[in-house]
């Protein structure tokens, strides 16, 4: 039913990290369960709740009584995969991001994508992360710990503006890989006649619809973040968000980039199994032609009639073997005169 | 003649279902005639009339009257297929929708679709069934009885969203039953070379067609319901519809990404028998063009003329027999060169 | 010169048909001259004066010169073919249509289209048809001859609807006749192999363009109809025009996904012919490399040198057709294992 | 440098013609300079100064200073080729235009296309061709010299107004010569297999895609115009524009079918050669496989073992036939069986 | 993190040139840091600071903190490539802009792009160019130098519509080189068969992309520039931004067109390659099917069958000879008639 959280209690319990800080002070801390992380949480100061692993539905409720987290909201927490969206509640906002990594392995490309549901209110950032095997905010809280850039001086809004910055730029060296395989797959194209080059070119286009899926609302949510009119949001980090929204513009325009190419990649491995077909045709249309007619002639003078007055010649030999020769010569100046010699 | 019911009355009568129901009470009735359906309903609380089965134009006609429903709208209850809609009117809203059902049967692949025509007022909602043989609306009658949610506790709004949920969700395993047979051409568009593929990949882009043509305006009325201000919808109704919206899309995206990769796979399997049209060719052309020119070598020793000095040369044969070893070696260096042996 | 109604008077002489009704009365009577019509025309209730076949040019300006119809209106008339389109005027409507039709003649598929211009004001209806053999008005007069549905009842702009309507509704026999088409196409594609089924599908395709050119404008101009705030249209009138819009719409989508479906129908065309290219080659080969090889041992043998110590073995005619069986039963292996055979 | 005239002085001097007119007069003069045409210009009327051949920038710069046009102006009238737009300045509004003339040589098609700037203001308008062999004004000029239609009552924007509309009325001859060349096309690609074929499809796109290039922005300068809110403009030209546009966007759906068709035209050429190779293989299928095995039987009896039984049978020759029969008829049979014969 | 510069210092330090003037005075200097830049400004008039080359981080912040440049700003002068794009902020505008110069060498194509980094307030505009090797701003220098035009009159924004005019203009020599390439390519389409082409069509599809990737922008931007109601704009800039608007138009119209192209000249180049095909595989066919049933006959007569008749007729030898000249001409015969010879 929709609005009722549901699910098992997932395998290993998640890992909850805390990040506490204001401009002078930083408190970082990891829990087991939701209640001694939200006891934990100072008065001042700005609050970043990170759940690496999915959440048991009961803990989420927990979670979300706290903030008022809307039921529909808490049940997209949980009903993976949903589309990346942003939407806006009266005290916080609700953001669903889709992060990509890739193993950079050279024989086997291999890319995971994740859900990450991040909320984010007047003083507070929560991000639940759907796999615990990593993410891509350590730039971000490296920054915090180090006091980087202005994000300690700033509210929970820039805070939220950084976190989906670093998911944007993750997916660039993504991009990048895929570019990679991409000229692999065009200098293949030309050389290789296996199969294997096409299933490497379908799982390729599988690869970058699936990107292109991904990319295509978040530079849409970015957009609706940046124009909404909303006190959560300052001037300030709306600037900032003028620029992530370039960037995953640049994103969507080299995976479409790299759409295009693949199809024209396509086309051109078709191409040049066709020119291969055609040489080797020609070789096969000038050999065969070149040889039966000789062999006709020879077959003719090998027949065993009485009456052949050619085969008592004199140099009747020698006349047939003329005879070959000039079929022979007609035949390569003909070819030659095609251009296939 | 428009905003006139006409039709014939159906073969088999069809069933009509009532539940009416309170916060505390539930009365789930059946009955044979609209009269007898509408002279049971309760004074207060939520009436949901559900009809299996076309209903006969003058049955309808009695429902249309007592609700005060208008003459084109009926006409399109009866009028099937009719492209999925939202038409709002001074006191109830009516929305044409398209369910889709499979037979997951592995062997073949059916899929079932079936118009529901459905109003709603205040605190009433009628859905008019095409076929009479199941429908996908089971979770919200349970729902119902057993007072899940918030469906007893809200009014005929949330009551349609409800239905309209489970029209969108029951899309997703038809959707994923067509992945699936997508996954299956993509292998076999790999390995067979018979016609059946194609009448396969055929078939299925019919029924990606037609899934769109279903999906496609069901997320815009999905999107009218939740703009329109309308004092039948409230506030929290219209967040939930957000997120029938959100699936719609979703649908939509994958049967978009599904209908770019049956493209691929119809030209995966071109380049794939192209491959192997080359790889025929290839054998012919060295088989025979590596006997035709020992054919023609042989023939000419088989001549008959008298004049023939090799003929009587003591190592004759071995000459003949070596200058065909010599040839078919050239030949096949050749071939390798060129790289195809 | 823009504004100047020119062309010459038509062969024969147009036939001009009144029909003026009110809720009681109704006159239907036939005219030979615009002049005799226009005299006919009672004080009250509702005029349509329908002309089948081109008005001479200063009969229709007679005509426009009783209503004050605008220059370039009345020009359009004459000038065939007009894209569909809708113009106001401040007294009156004037509607440009495309309506057709087909002899659903199986073996030669034909379909007609015609040019209708209708005008409307406050309490009359002209229209004036491009061909006098027939039109799709037929359910019309019978619904006023007969008085049903709303016809009598209502005003000038339910009567312009009705045929609007009508000539939409008159699309889609002409749609389901191409769809049949197309059934047909699809199943000769994979059978055929002359060239009439590329000159068909060619056929079909330029119908189809001439179909999605034709709807795609009456769609446009009823969404403008219905929506233009005009006190010549009444908002029940604008109702059923929402109605008329959807039917439109979905012509327009019937006939997207044939155009579609078309051009996946000459990919399978082209596929099944490669199909058939790969098997006459495979039986080529398998049959050439089986025998040609055969040819050369046969030839080996059969060359006349003095000194070859086989011709003279006693069993030397059976170890010849020994090595032709061993290296025909080698091909058939070698076939066997790539699948040829 | 922009704003700054530049060019060389044409080698022939553009021809001057002025035409003034009121409802009573009409003056129409031709002159050398620039000079001796405005001093020429009568108080009253309508003027139009039409320019045939491009002028040298120092006349043009004193025709601007005349009427005040803007220096971007009369640089874009020297510029060509400028794309077709429509601007406004105060008290003018400035037009560039591009026509279209073909000869209809049956063999050999050449379209030309001018640059034509076209200035008009309260009372006058200048139109600046750039080539000066001919143009698509004659019944412009006729109407005026013969008082034909309104020109002579109305204002400079009517006469603008008739100018786009011969312009506009002079792409339908270029666009049905294209049609004509697309239909031979059509029958060629199905008969010819020569490249020449090739050359004239790519030939007609490029000309294709120039067509769309000049009228696509044509239908947007009129939509401009016809829109625009200037006093320039009266609302019964803004009529007239209305008609014009109509016929653009006429064009441009004609140029659009062209295009699409031209693609299809393409893929029926590949299709019908990929059906004649096929023909052509196949009856090399036949004849091969048919007499390959007859000279397999025949050479193994032609070979000179001493000890062959069936050589010095009875009917062994017969025997031989016989057996080369049996094959050949097999052969036949399976043939007939896969429908090759 | 984002606000930050960052960055290593350039290899070689870049060249800092320095423009500054009035109506009257004309100052040009180069200097080596930007601190000496600065202390060099005059009082009055308008500056120009252009940087060939990199900037170092510090030196870049310096210039920043001089003109109030934004972190986010001074950040997208060192991560290149930015996606061209316009900001405006109070007191200037930042735009970054992708310039593309080709060297026309005739046997291998490049083309560089390079970013230039531009912003503009009241009286001063600064250009940061990615390369130091050239720019296209020597026109705009000369003008300034020369007095040639209106730049020395106008303000900051003429300037730097200026600059943006020689980038658009920029574009022209290289779709010109391009288009004269895909010339090329057409006329190698259809004599090539070597796969060297499809590296070349490949190769040009690239760099039309990037090509489009990088106008489409720049048009976008000039719109924004252009429509932004900015005090910093003033009305003449405006009106020549039109100009520079319709340039963008006219080359992003003709790279289409010659993306369009270049995949029409990839099909020819396919069908050219069938048609080859075509005309092998007809002259194989040709030649094997007159001469294999010859080979056979003559095989036949070649039999040692003890009793063939034919063998000892007088004529029997001619009488083989006209058996295949009959066979022969029976197949030309054929030939002939299926229009092959």
């Amino acid at each position: 039913m929709p609005g009722t959280l549901a699910g098992k209690a997932p395998e290993t319990p998640p890992r909850i990290t805390l990040m506490a800080f204001t401009r002078e002070t930083l408190e970082e801390r990891e829990f087991a369960t939701v209640d001694e992380t939200l006891s934990a949480i100072p008065a001042t100061g700005v609050t970043w709740i990170n759940v690496d692993g999915l959440l048991a539905p009961a803990e989420l409720a927990r979670l979300g009584a706290r903030y008022n987290l809307h039921a529909l909201a808490l049940e997209d927490v949980l009903n993976i995969p949903q589309r990346p969206k942003v939407e806006r509640y009266d005290t916080y906002y609700f953001v669903v991001i889709r992060t990509m990594r890739t193993d950079r392995d050279p024989t086997h490309f291999v890319f995971q994508d994740e859900q990450v549901s991040l909320f984010f209110g007047k003083d507070w950032v929560i991000t639940l992360q759907e796999r615990a095997d990593g993410d891509c905010f350590g730039t971000v809280r490296d920054a915090i710990r180090q006091r980087r850039g202005r994000v300690r001086d700033a509210g929970a809004d820039y805070l939220a503006y950084l976190l989906l910055d670093s998911v944007i730029d993750a997916y660039f060296p993504v991009i990048e890989t895929m570019s990679e395989r991409m000229q692999a797959l065009e200098a293949r194209a030309i050389e290789e006649t296996s199969q294997d080059i096409l299933l490497d070119i379908q799982d390729l286009r599988h690869q970058l619809l699936a990107l292109r899926r991904a990319v295509w609302p978040m530079r849409e949510e970015i957009l609706i973040l940046q124009r909404d009119e909303s006190p959560l949001l300052t001037p300030e980090t709306r600037m900032f968000l003028r620029d992530v929204y370039d960037h995953a513009v640049q994103a969507l325009e080299i995976v479409e980039s790299l759409r295009e190419t693949v199809v024209s990649v396509m086309e051109i491995h078709l191409s040049v199994q066709n020119q291969k077909l055609n040489e080797v045709m020609k070789v096969l249309t000038v050999i065969a032609t070149l040889f039966i007619p000789l062999t006709t002639i020879a077959s003719i003078y090998g027949m065993n009639f009485q009456h052949m007055p050619e085969l008592h010649w004199r140099y009747g030999y020698a006349w047939a073997l003329g005879l070959m020769a000039v079929t022979a010569g007609a035949m390569l100046a003909y070819f030659r005169r095609r251009g296939w010699w």
